[in-house]
């Protein structure tokens, strides 16, 4: 579905265009068109395949969802895929947006995302100065916006952890405990599985050798290149910490059950005494005097209490009760 | 086993041909030959070395089976070897597709392959503009054949992680569970050993230095390359996801013990109470005023059960029961 | 908060000038100017945007906390960020300090720092001859006193190591040291935050390719990326060593259990055989000799006591007990 | 002790000859002279260090044993160590060639190596066309016979490994697979210690800057470096697998004992009910109607025994028995 | 402290020469300087500093301990840093060298060094053709020396590692084997500080862009870096073996818990049967015949035993006991 078509002039939007327009104004020096669609159409894309010149396998890629992030050079021409990952409540949903830039052209296609960048638009439209930097400085705009919004998702996951973090010590919640960090590590997963190969791959737009359309954006894209390092660098930690809370939870486990195990040991030892006494005054020998004693039974039973009153607080004392 | 011996011009097919002939055909400028074997027996091999010019190392390797994939240029050819995967009912089986290529010429010889590549020769005949592009094009719908036949067999592989994930936080399954995560591991293992060497080699056929035949066909190899990383880091992802699966299927176990634990020690706790009462009034005092008692009896047991219905409740009540 | 704007020429100063005045003294040679402030609000560094001609996105950077430790160059001047780590009682309290260094100016901003950077002003002042190498040797200083900063962390750190392995062998202890171990392993993580990704950075300020000032400073630098390299170097094993004890401490868990369970079956065998022989006796058979002796009831409470203690030794001596 | 010292001409033998005459022929042009010596003592190296004019630190290097496998340039000429991995029956028996090879000498030393190289030298003497290549391919064939001596070892760590994946899943085999799996570790590292360093050095046989006399056979040591990946593939997988399986058996130990103290809990619940019964019918109320009755007895042992079967029945359904 | 202050030309010892005369000496062609200071005083250095001419973070560095092993270039004179490790009785004592390394200089200074260097330097003077190679020769024997030491603490470890695989399998030594474990674990550690920062370093000394007056010597300097590597292979192996003998500790303490629990559960149903039985005997029903037999007793302790002991043979045979 077409969402815009506009030219751009020094930074100025000339006006929307139609479709069939575009070839002509890429070929007006001084003036590049910005293109947005989304969950685009075989037949659509056929279309701006012909419009912009895109190679094949670009567009087979831009059809197709679940593509890794990229950046490749198809002759003068870039075809970047970035991923998006949103919040949708508890779970994350995972979209696609693919841009091929030229010279003079963006046209992205976005697949599966929630939240649209007709903000990004809006944006570069009250910044002339900067858009007439041309079909780069709009590519910085979108990676830049679907980079800023991995930082929500980041801290959600921050968060989540944190929450578990201050379960981890108490007793009884190790189940749970250990369900959570399993579920974080997924979502650890999905977000790196956007952010590493991005990560690798935009180093190819700033530093050594840039494609000659975005040398004057060099800095901006380092720093989109700093962002997604400070992510990297922040699921690192979750990754680890998810890591050694999952080992610390089985500590927490073994150390719960053997304080189980003491106190069950502890009480089987006070009950197997008490028993114990009672059975020696069960026997049926003839000849057992203290069962004749007016308070034999008293006495029996006080001794048997005492006996394991005393067990009682020497367990206490020693930590098992 | 020869399978075919065709001779191409400017990407149409001119006529199977003579083996003898190949040595005549791939003389003869703007032509080229693609011959495929399959489990190829060492003379028919000699005669391909004969006619083709092969090395002997590559040969060798070519006859010998469970090579690693790889990527060689003897002088002015290319010799690759590329692992095939395929599921075989619960099974991995994992073939071998060895290719000489040079600059007019395409030999691939295929060794315990399940599925052949007759489709993909008929829809490179169905399209000459590409084939055209000669030798290093055939090379990449074979590499392109063999990598797309990956993508099922990670499928394949994340299905089963996810249903195991399905049944690892329920109780009584964690046998099953280590047993399955141990057998899925060995599998991801299989496939990493199919994927990880090619993926180091594939950097040959495009970006810097790459052989003279193979320039016009780089970014065919680049999309290989990438599609080859996509499975990589799915199968990353599996066996981090696995790792993580086993420590948390033992920390269940052990949360499960424990719980089994605390139930023992609530059942033991509340029979030792009950047979500590029927003890003492089994002792033989003469003066136990209460065995007198008409309802003594009654009243011992209601006592009894009720200290025990007591305890059961109080277990109950914090989680033990 | 400004917190100073000294003019200093040939290493030595010139006199403290007022903010409108620093584009006049940047353009005077043999002078550079060197700017401190404290929580920088948008206001006061738009105005040294202005009067430094500072680049956008580093200003940017500069207002935001929590950025990477990171040195990037805009054109011929440096942008430096840098981590702060300070203990705050037992909590680790972690700040930054932004540098905007050009061949003839240093800016200095610093965010939630808790102690001041005065005393290196006061030091690289009564040491002119090192001053008069420039800007670059005070962004050396400042680098040098935020680095020095982070080794009496380091210590704390390895001394609640050592606390914890001096611990971590000792029965009844394991809840404690492995709560310790992991908020020991959150506060290593925060401060290798603030050095790894400097240790990658700072390799720019000396070796290949150097920014032109920074050329007569460079063995400066390499002195701040070994100490970084040092204070990494300790992290790296602080990190191994929590996670060895983190396994060490499950082992001495498992151990401990298992001695508690070896008692535990110890004494209930003990009880077990004394209750069982009680039970024998308490038997109504109406042939059972022993019963009618007149010692029968000393003998066998002898006897049960006997078996008891021979038990209690044999299980001592095989270090159940 | 001299095994042989043959000299060469154009890949084809010219005689034996004696030590002192090897200064001789090594100055003759395309003749080329290949020395073994066994366990050589330091005066015999001292001889051939004098006729071949060797390096002191290369001939100290090989009269000491367990050296790292490695190639080192001196000069002209190449020091090679690698060492052999042979099977002993069960136990892996580790020696050492060191190989000094120069434009025309290849002089040989083997240090506790059970099975000789004699089938190289004739095998190398039945192909004078390969011979003919000179002294850097009688380096390849060396080594090339040392790396295919390290494929049966694998294979025989694999066999290993299988045997002790089949008793992985079986109850009560746990402690030998732990001891075989801990023993098949400490092989595996060995086995390691002779591929890892080699495969770094070789890369200097081929591809980049080679020495000038290795120029032709660099596709042969390619051909060496490839079948030390695939071997060094082999042991990172068999490395990986064993950690796994470590992790899996102390998981199934875990398993194991749950099932056992589920299986104790059960039978102690049948007993402890059991007894239960038996100690009040034992109660000495005097008033106990069903004491009294003519089949109280029998009716009180079926009731006690019909309570035992149900909880028989249930633990069984419910898979604890 | 000074220990040694020797002029030497054309490797030949001139003379000792006083402090002062240094700066004449180095001033000398063909003529170099090796002084040797042991726990040298700030003045000590100073004076140094003078007639060298060292840089000032150099000489800050020699003062202080505890640096990291380093190889600095100052100019066209060499800073080194190496640690020297000695076994005091079980303890490891760490100490430091530092060289200054001119190119007719040599100053080392060593700090908390039990062992000197003295048969360094005597040995170097009987070899004066090697010692004519100059101060690098002096550099390479001082840092061969302080490797070489590094050997046996090495073999140290590698023999308590292996008193403690023997013993990894025996029951009841887990305790102290997870001691021994982590105590060697340290150890390992505190040696690896001062072996792969100097591994890292010491590549500048040999291969691409060697300093000057070191190229005579390089292939002296790769032996050093060749026993570096050797010793950081045998560190890496150790490191691993302790991981997983931690992991098999743990194992093993998991399955002696698990059999001592199946012994535990064995005694405790024997037991439970006895008192099972006696129980039924003790009940007081009035009709119970076999309480009325002669040999009633005798055949009910008889059936009890019986049952015990069948008890006894099925747990023996199914390997509880």
């Amino acid at each position: 579905m077409l969402i815009n078509c506009v030219a751009y002039q020094e930074g100025k939007k000339l006006s929307d265009i139609s479709v069939e327009a575009i070839s002509d104004y890429i070929q007006k020096p001084d003036c590049f068109v910005w293109v947005a669609l989304k969950d685009a159409q075989p037949d659509e894309l056929a279309i701006m395949q012909h419009e912009f010149g895109l190679h094949e396998l670009a567009v087979e890629d831009a059809l197709r969802g679940h593509q890794r992030p990229k950046i490749e050079e198809y002759g003068d021409s870039l075809f970047v895929v970035v991923q998006t990952v949103e919040m949708d409540g508890d779970e994350m949903s995972v979209g696609q947006v693919a841009m091929f830039v030229g010279d003079n052209y963006v046209l992205s296609v976005r697949n599966n995302v929630m939240r649209g960048f007709l903000g990004v638009r809006a944006r570069a439209e009250r910044e002339p100065h900067l858009l007439a930097k041309g079909s780069s400085f709009v590519l910085y705009a979108l990676m830049d916006a679907v980079v800023d919004r991995y930082f929500p998702v980041v801290d959600a996951l921050e968060t989540e952890l944190e929450t578990i973090e201050d379960r981890i010590f108490i007793r009884g919640s190790q189940r749970t405990n250990i369900e959570r960090l399993y579920e974080l590590k997924r979502k650890v997963l999905m977000l790196r599985h956007a952010v590493t190969p991005l990560l690798d791959a935009i180093g190819k737009l700033h530093g050594g050798r840039v494609p000659a359309f975005c040398l004057d954006t060099q800095e901006y894209f380092r720093d989109v290149h700093d962002h997604l390092q400070r992510i990297n660098g922040a699921l690192d930690t979750i990754r680890d910490t998810i890591g050694t809370a999952i080992q610390v939870n089985l500590s927490m486990v073994a150390i719960d059950d053997g304080e189980v195990n003491k106190r069950l040991a502890a009480w089987a030892a006070i009950f197997a005494v008490f028993t114990a006494f009672a059975g020696v005054w069960g026997m049926n020998f003839d000849f057992m005097p203290e069962l004749k004693w007016k308070y034999g039974y008293a006495v029996a039973i006080s001794a048997m209490i005492s006996v394991c009153v005393y067990l009682y607080y020497r367990f206490r004392k020693s930590g098992w009760l």
